[in-house]
């Protein structure tokens, strides 16, 4: 089966610690890195997992603040120096493109590759990305700023051919994508084959959520309903509920009532408040609700 | 004596390595942290080399490269989460002024301190601030754009009272800081106290030359003459050296050059390409020219 993996490069949030990095993932599938956030120096590590960025074609930015963004203009001009010609393809809030203008014309006014910028609503949940195997839905969130979190999801596959069957019954070649697709078969004597016995179900598509930076949004279960992992950010502890709702973040305990109510399979924290340094505590608060959660640490892969 | 150290935070150039981080240097004297350049990700080793941010007044900037710059947005918004109030003052070429502005305008709109910038004229050799105890210099480089280093020289001191020869001669306070600042002393009788016999010499004044990046550059010996440390980039080592006059970048031979014809008192050498990993050669090949040299690494500190 293809790889589905998510890399955690950086977890922490805003106020810079020496224990975390600011926001950046990277979702790899299908030899394809889709990177997630950029926070300032987000390429340094980028390097260090031994990801390929080549392999970006795709960026994905959630909003405009600082932790988030800052490390976008440094990674374009590296590619530029690495010999890119591909274009690059960056999704965000329109607030993010006057910055990217601004900074490749300052620092990269001579790139050999096309930056494309296309702005991502962030109050609708529509799809926003899609190529053969993959859509990218946005997920609106509730921040101080405008701010979407983002879907990735595979798209269905075919069935799986039956080659004993298909030999059994001496279905020619021609009709085998009808098959995949789904067709019944008739025999010569008029006998139907159901499309069950000739084909096995197709793999099952795999699913990633990321959710950062929000406030409880009461639209997000329903629209992450049942994906294999979810990020969403647990900036504080319970204990700090009062500071999550000043900042417009949620709690470890949000979190994982999210997780809950949308029937994921995995949890994972992560962004966590420079002013957290118990972060088995957070673990443990959102595993009271929601079992099957692990912490957000930069250089952490999880298979999807 | 009041420290006067060199701090580097980061010493490699452009294209990223593991060893290296990008170009940024605090000169640390009298409580005051002069900031020199501003890569990606300076504000994260700054803090971990124990450094305070508040002690920085003024950021120095020497030519609108990624490298050089790409840390202060970032550096900004996190002096404002640490409530920062105090003005901030950014010197450098016009061309970084644009960024900065938008940079600002995304990231920090609200700001508490006022950000103002100062353009250089990077052609000119010319006093760019001073305040009581030292002088801020421009220095010509030549770069593929604008680009100038910075010369900090302490400003010459009064001379030191001898307390035993004041207290002798039954000088009055009132005339004390006539004397510090060079007067002779007339006794009762007639006879002249020179000002030698009542003061010793005013502490030696330090400075600090930094020259990064630049190809070689014929008026800069003159304008350096005899500083106590000068760092001068050597990008690329002498088998290298066409590749310096196609980047106009500096070998080592060329900073040694430089710090021999100054007549400086060390040297240090740092900016390293990505492509040199042998910086013992380096080292050897600027030592045959100007054997008081060393080499830069993050972390290091020179006191002057």
């Amino acid at each position: 089966m293809e790889p589905f993996d998510l890399h955690i490069i950086g977890c922490g949030s805003a106020n810079p610690t020496g224990r975390h990095r600011p926001a950046c993932q990277v979702l790899s599938t299908r030899g394809k890195n889709f990177m997630i956030d950029c926070g300032e120096g987000s390429q340094t590590r980028f390097a260090r997992m031994g990801l390929s960025m080549k392999r970006v074609g795709h960026i994905f930015i959630s909003h405009a603040h600082a932790d988030h963004c800052l490390g976008l203009p440094g990674l374009v001009c590296t590619m530029s120096l690495l010999g890119r010609t591909a274009q690059l393809h960056i999704h965000g809030p329109q607030e993010l493109e006057p910055f990217m203008q601004t900074a490749l014309a300052t620092f990269c006014p001579n790139l050999e590759f096309q930056v494309t910028f296309h702005t991502v609503d962030t109050r609708q949940h529509q799809l926003i990305f899609e190529d053969r195997s993959l859509e990218v839905w946005s997920l609106p969130l509730r921040h101080r700023v405008p701010c979407c979190g983002y879907l990735f999801r595979e798209k269905p596959g075919q069935r799986h051919i039956r080659r004993d069957m298909i030999d059994m019954y001496e279905i020619p070649v021609s009709q085998i994508n009808n098959i995949k697709a789904g067709m019944d078969w008739t025999l010569p004597d008029g006998t139907l084959v159901p499309n069950e016995r000739l084909t096995t179900p197709p793999t099952p598509i795999r699913s990633y959520a990321y959710c950062s930076d929000t406030a409880p949004q009461p639209s997000l279960p329903a629209i992450i309903e049942g994906v294999d992992l979810l990020f969403h950010e647990a900036t504080f502890d319970q204990d700090n509920e009062f500071r999550a709702r000043q900042t417009f973040h949620s709690t470890t305990l949000e979190a994982a009532q999210v997780a809950r109510d949308a029937r994921v399979g995995r949890l994972c924290i992560g962004h966590y408040s420079s002013r957290m340094d118990d972060e088995q505590k957070m673990l443990r608060e959102a595993q009271s609700i929601f079992p099957n959660t692990v912490l957000a640490a930069e250089g952490l892969t999880l298979n999807i």
